[in-house]
């Protein structure tokens, strides 16, 4: 074992749901880092659903992920030998690693965690990618105002539950959309929304319309599909919709057909918008004193579910793209 | 025929497409302005795609159209008979005085309109709410920067037409979506669109490939449907869509389903907005000039199809639902 990188290659452009069979656990010899670089031993990978969408091979805003190569991907571990002069041995580090035991990196893209502000796990969840996520898709894209209505989709996830609480401390009233009466109840007990439903139980637009009383402001959608179909006619004037994910369609093999939306926009003047974290990477760094002193404070909980060993990622990815996850989905591959 | 004042009533809501007999032609007397009111005598009425939606009973951004009622609309005429202080006789207006020969008014929403600008007409059409639409539409919503690309659908109307000429004024590279060859060769030859692309008889998806090889920056969708469908897959990263009009399905009787258009909105992180002129109503001052000016210099050209006679309100109205007007559609019921 020691002197060997498990990794975890793209074996195979899926087509609908991804299969165990597209991926292919492999090792290679643990690199060496030369002039200017470090070595990370990764202690927790994170699988997230824009995955899906990168091992396609389309036009889309990232580069797809290559074949035969380590899946890429956000992960967090502990620098075990440096050549470069910002990254100490010991230092706790976040970065696109991929789904493998040790990675190379020279800096770019890292950012070092402090283990005393909360566990270092949570630099891949609420203090990372998800909770920006969260943070600029609700504050920026739906600027909601105290006292309106916020929609969340795949309200039990790691950007869904955040984008709720991060609401409810706007002074909103809140209704998250998530699958399984554990989620439900989560959300609505443990992180305080108002509502919950559960799409698939609950007739979601009945649900809404009563759980809604004055309409809904504004909608972050995770989720797509008939869910959304749910939400658009009970928008209100001037209502607008943050486009974070559309999960309920990446496995799909053909496009699948809908309601139209856009006569909906039109009359209620709505402002739908998609967005990407990446977009905001230049404000990082005024969001995360406020998601870290609403962790700190207990106002913004979190929720983590952790696969153990690197050679259940598949298995993780797979149970996240079914929604098996509540909160964070993550695999811990060293205990560091 | 003096001292009666004809007037088109809604007379039924209408299924689908509307009937001749949902409307009914009926004649009152000419009413006398009370203290605070003037008599308008109507030299033109406009037909506007926006009021197919307000025959419905269904809660929208305005009232719906109240049967057995003059149906609302724009009109420009001339005070003949006023006792309100400001305005006065031999002066022209425009406002919401419907389809009649005369109306009662309060001033309120009114506004003068000066015939040594331009004709009169012109205040229901390129200097109205059709070039106010346009201008705002296309300059705060899709916001185009000069060398960007402009798709605008329904680009041979009042709306359409004005928008692929502000856009060209803006610098940028505009490609009109319209049905005909005659409205095809209007907006190209003689507006001085890009390229424009005739849905009946062409495949817009292809053809906007072919006219628009930096992709789509900006699309003004005044139609929504299979033709929004062929622009949506082409937008560029941070495109923007101004939602104007939907016109292709507001005579559907059940709704029309189509591809889901929020994935892609998601991975070019469109903005898509629904919008009103009436929003801008503070700012009308500031884009009227330059309107004005743009029509006075000749680089904003406008066409008029005029009907003739009150009695011809209706089958205006219904070709213009059908598209068979060029420019903006009037309804000419007195020489004045």
């Amino acid at each position: 074992m020691p002197g060997t990188n498990q990794q975890v290659l793209l074996a195979a452009r899926p087509t609908g749901f991804p299969k165990p069979t597209d991926f292919r656990l492999t090792e290679s010899p643990i690199p060496e880092p030369a002039d200017g670089q470090f070595l990370v031993r990764v202690a927790y990978l994170s699988v997230d659903p824009y995955m899906r969408g990168r091992m396609n091979d389309a036009r889309s805003y990232a580069e797809p992920q290559k074949l035969n190569e380590v899946m890429g991907g956000g992960a967090v571990g502990k620098v075990v030998a440096s050549r470069h002069p910002q990254f100490a041995e010991g230092e706790f580090v976040t970065g696109m690693f991929g789904w493998q035991q040790y990675a190379l990196s020279d800096g770019r893209g890292v950012m070092k965690v402090d283990p005393r502000v909360a566990p270092i796990s949570t630099s891949l969840g609420v203090l990372g990618m998800p909770g920006l996520t969260a943070y600029f898709g609700l504050l920026d894209v739906c600027a909601p105002r105290s006292g309106e209505t916020v929609v969340v989709s795949g309200a039990a996830g790691a950007v869904g539950s955040t984008v709720g609480q991060i609401a409810r401390i706007h002074g909103c009233r809140v209704v998250g959309i998530a699958g399984g009466d554990d989620k439900i109840r989560w959300i609505r007990e443990e992180l305080g929304f108002d509502a919950a439903i559960n799409y698939k139980t609950e007739n979601v637009h009945a649900k809404l319309k009563e759980t809604c009383p004055s309409g809904i402001d504004c909608y972050f959608d995770n989720v797509g599909g008939s869910t959304t179909d749910a939400v658009f006619p009970l928008m209100n004037t001037h209502g607008r919709v943050s486009v974070c994910g559309q999960i309920s369609m990446y496995n799909l093999e053909k496009p699948e057909m809908g309601p139209r939306l856009l006569p909906l926009v039109l009359v209620w003047t709505l402002k739908v918008q998609g967005f990407l974290v990446f977009q905001y990477a230049s404000r990082y760094a005024e969001a995360f004193p406020h998601l870290a002193r609403w962790v700190t404070e207990g106002k913004l909980k979190y929720r983590e579910t952790i696969a153990e060993g690197i050679e259940n990622a598949v298995s993780a990815f797979l149970g996240m793209l079914r929604g098996e996850n509540i909160g964070k989905q993550l695999v811990r591959i060293a205990d560091l």
